[in-house]
């Protein structure tokens, strides 16, 4: 439904997640979900020909399904009615390219995770996002959820005490064969430094982050694979150190050999501890220091935080899901973008959605772990470049 | 996005669900989720000026912005391009009349559950849908999500063998308050036969027969309300025979503290049995009578039926939730009325969501429950005149 | 070890339980597990030359294993170091006549459940413990767990208020098998009213009123065999009304194809609820009417009741099972012993293990709900004899 | 019960575990619940006269309650119906010498974990075990619990293929606390290298030892305490990698507020996974990479393996725990000692328990992790000396 503060719908464009793409129909899904978003424009293949059909056959009117996201960006940035949101959910090494390109023209954007692929291309990005003033999402849906944000928000109220201990995990089965189907993530090329850490390790160390709001300042690494024939690694385990001294460890993986999703997180504070599991994602267990465990579930009613309900749709015990999640952060972006078409200063502007800063971040932590197990050694993650 | 067949989103106008309504909402993102519908009209209130101001925040076009449904019904069954489809969400009370002025128009209909509020109008309602060859779904939700696809596919492919125990329950806590506030679901003269059992009952009714397949025969039921102030009932334990003389029981109440929604099933079979639990939607509890037991998950590979499958959208380990699982109904109903625009004939139609007969059922248990319990003996549930 | 207050151990005399009996093996551990007795006589079988080899491969004295249960009660009776106890676990239908005997000769008596195998003996058996003054428990082993104790406290202390509804379940699938091996179970002619409810239906039967502290006073029932074949029945289902107009519901069964061991409860009051499942045995769902579901775990510290404690050996985290529950109803027994021997008044006795009284209530709501079944109508259930 | 080779029980002296001691009385429930030991001599503090006062309180005959090990060990070994085992549970930093005593006086010994507290005496003991021809026992416990056992039997028989990852976790709380009382846990002088890793770590090494029949060749620790004012380690976290090649992964804590016990592993191999929980330790997770998860349960039929069934004491669905899986060592070591009484050779002996060469490996892991931790480097861990 229209955003009531400007009249109507944001306009969005979206660049990849054509046909054969998974992720193309969650970021559409979960901008149709709230009604915040009306879809005007695509790009959707490298192809320019499946890239019209594929635009038509959602919708699209003809002159705005484009054949490139080139021809996307030139013609859709000097319309009248142009488009508010560029939405870009291409292959990884193509998000620096199109998201500057976007940045430049002057769209706010949405861009999947990975932000790039290497730290200095992520830095390059923040310095962009900074220049023009933009709006700028990066997807780390996870955050999306409810159980999540009342997680961030008892953390952060005090209910666990300061922050003593950090347990992360991603734990994945679908690369556990010796057979996988090709796939450009197993081309060592095509990959990047770390296919496990830009692709699932950046959603668990930034999952850490946002709900301790505590930064690692030291990590120590094995990067490697277990399935024997593979070229790229499809495993690590890592010992981190926070920025308050609290201790950590993530271990994460795709070649867990019949596991599911696999993401969840454990932190230990002074006076109790919090466990999320996404596969249960309407649920958040408390562990209490001098009394029993809670399981805090998503509602709409005052035993759990603003922060909660603030993305809660539906009533106790009716269980949202992965696509509310991301969408919750296509509306979380939308309410973003309408502050600003109102002249709502940047600096006024309420961004519970992860930015091209943690999405630099990210590339941080995966190029230092990746030194750190070649090395075999502990290294420092600053961030004094942000 | 449109529907490939016909070139087009369905367009809908939904009647009820203004202000203050949770369903109205739920029934609105149901439609928006695979972006099968465009909202093309409404009458969300039954109090006009709200109802047009209602509409237009909705991003209606202020001509159908509707005081009114009959207004609705009048004005747009004599347009070109006429809704396909209306949803109605009004209280239960009015579901009668409203249904038989769209069917009347010409119109498929969405009906919230109840169907009706007795089964004397459910029976005349369903007479009604025959005659004029409309395609009518009343919103059993629970029967969208995957897995409940999941155990009736096993239970018809014969994977538990034959049903022998049947066991029902739907255990919510929303209103075991002595001091609850005042709604219409506390006043028994506009609540129908049983407040339970109108409300939850019915889809623990339903949930049981369309996962088995199987119809209820015979009941014994004790209906009453276990807070002491109450006018109503909140509280239904039942005794049930089934058509192929399987035993069953169904417990259900609204009063139970602390409870959250407790829709859940547990089936056996002469090889095994099946467990859900609405709480915990993705994963399906396989009780085997000569091995161990599994955990049937949603997903979109070969371990589980086509049935689930098809209405399964994100991979394995993504939790899937209670909107989606409402979206199913919503699209699963624009592929029938979508193949009837390409003139398929009614007989062909595939319609895995819930039909008039489905509601009128559950008026029929309804009564016949309130009578058992009344008389305090054994009632027979008979439904011949559907 | 010694009980303090005799400095000794109570000595027992064992009948039953010998070569092929699960249930033998199961009293004896129970009875070595904390150390208050030392079994020095025993009758296992009804066969003389087995019985008194069985004996002797326990280590019992050659000329206290005894060729026969009488043999054992007269000559026991007679000698200096008699016997403090008798513990019976032959078949149900020999109980009466066995404690009767040794009440007779002056023994205090562990009986395994049922009491008997109907009403009338079972009335007889409680006068005549009353009439020998003698200490008396029938194996309702499922109130020794630390977390039933804890219930039952939470319950008597108000903390979820006034009961309301009360949910019995007791889902076996052992003999769900149209070909289930010869056993004297499913043998019409041995096994008294109705197997499924004298088997396991007493079990939750007593397990709801040591909770609730209420009695049933109505019940409607469906008793009948689900497993086509079968010549006994293995499938009940029940209305209850309680003393204070609670209203409840029990499910048992051993025909569930799949299922283990299924027994437990929830109980719902006006405040809050409360589930346990023997088979997590050291866990109690705490709901809350006004706050989040709490996880109640067996432990030492002064978060559980004094009850809970006193049943607790180890810490919090390390489970006990059933073996440690059963052994909690010997060493209580073991001390209303000892006490007795130290001359407390039978009066001041603590009883918190299930006595004859208990025993004979299971047998009188057999005999109602095998009537109400037959009858297809509500029955009275009185205990006003006892 | 007397053990039927040799028609006797054995006889069991005891060194440590008096008054005030939670794992004293473990040792003797261990020894009491399956009747193969009789406990005929005690030595159970270093104070000579409670210790005289506490074995006459457990039934000692008053001679063999003896003031000190010294005594006990002196006298026990000169009289004809000498103990055949000796159970030590004193502090850690006495292990040794006692150990060392009774082996030379020509006893079977039975230790509590930790073997010593370095790894030199550690090894030295691992020879004079070898040299006396001795058994020895090592209890760690929770290698006793049968789904451990199937879960061994299991990666034995390739069910889940070549061993990939292992991730080991034992995650309290029990010392979370600033102000927690004194214990000698908490004295830097009586911990040895390392309170979490010997107290608690040391059991999840050899856990995953035991599951997986491999050994552990290089780690990378983090060995640090999170409680600011704690002056012994709380917490550990470790890299490790296996024989095979294999990953792995420790996270020990006893500061994690509100936990309980969280001893637990998850393995995944070539074909799927195994998780085990010891909270719920009745179950077996079983991940299949190309089926749905299965819950193994312990149970006594064909569906689990020969080594879980011969420490499963009762059917399915009643829980065993702690204290079932501790006994399990002492009756495994019972068979193993009364088979050496019969003449077996040393070399033919079943040895399913831990034994001196498993406590010494102990020893050296947490040597190596305590060092490792300490440079800031990856350690090897040979065991060449064993």
């Amino acid at each position: 439904m229209p955003i009531q503060t400007i009249g109507r719908c944001l306009r969005l464009a979206v660049i990849g997640g054509g046909p054969g793409s998974e992720i193309g129909e969650v970021h559409r899904i979960a901008a149709r979900l709230d009604g915040c978003y009306e879809i005007v424009a695509s790009a959707l293949s490298s192809h320019p020909e499946r890239s019209r059909e594929a635009g038509r056959a959602l919708g699209i009117a003809a002159d705005r399904a484009y054949p490139s996201w080139q021809a996307l960006i030139e013609s859709e940035s000097r319309i009248s009615d142009r488009p508010d949101v560029v939405a870009v959910m291409t292959p990884n090494d193509s998000h620096y390219e199109i998201c500057t390109a976007a940045l430049d023209a002057g769209f706010h954007v949405i861009c999947d995770k990975p932000l790039t692929t290497n730290l200095a291309t992520a830095v390059d990005l923040v310095r962009k996002v900074k220049e023009t003033g933009a709006e700028f999402c990066v997807t780390y849906c996870y955050t999306g959820y409810p159980m999540v944000r009342q997680a961030r928000a008892m953390v952060h109220s005090g209910a666990i005490g300061a922050i003593r201990q950090v347990h992360l995990q991603f734990v994945q089965g679908y690369l556990a064969f010796n057979e996988a189907p090709p796939t450009w993530r197993l081309d060592p090329d095509r990959v990047g430094a770390s296919l496990i850490l830009i692709d699932i390790g950046t959603h668990a160390f930034h999952l850490g982050a946002y709900v301790t709001g505590l930064d690692v300042t030291d990590l120590c690494a094995e990067v490697t694979h277990v399935v024997p024939i593979r070229k790229v690694d499809d495993y690590a385990s890592l010992l981190l150190r926070y920025s308050n001294h609290a201790r950590g460890s993530m271990w994460v993986t795709n070649a867990a050999a019949g596991a599911e999703h696999g993401l969840g997180f454990r932190i230990f504070g002074e006076a109790g501890g919090l466990e999320w599991n996404q596969e249960e994602p309407n649920r958040l267990i408390h562990y209490k220091r001098d009394g029993f465990k809670e399981i805090v579930t998503r509602r709409k009613d005052h035993l759990v935080s603003e922060a909660a309900r603030q993305v809660t749709r539906i009533e106790i015990g009716h269980p949202e899901g992965f696509l509310e999640a991301f969408a919750n952060l296509y509306s979380d972006f939308a309410n973003a973008v309408a502050a600003r078409l109102c002249n709502t200063s940047a600096h006024d502007i309420q961004r519970p959605f992860p930015t091209a800063e943690d999405g630099a971040k990210g590339m941080a932590f995966v190029e230092a772990a990746v030194r750190s197990s070649s090395l075999g050694r502990w290294e420092r993650l600053g961030f004094d470049y942000l």
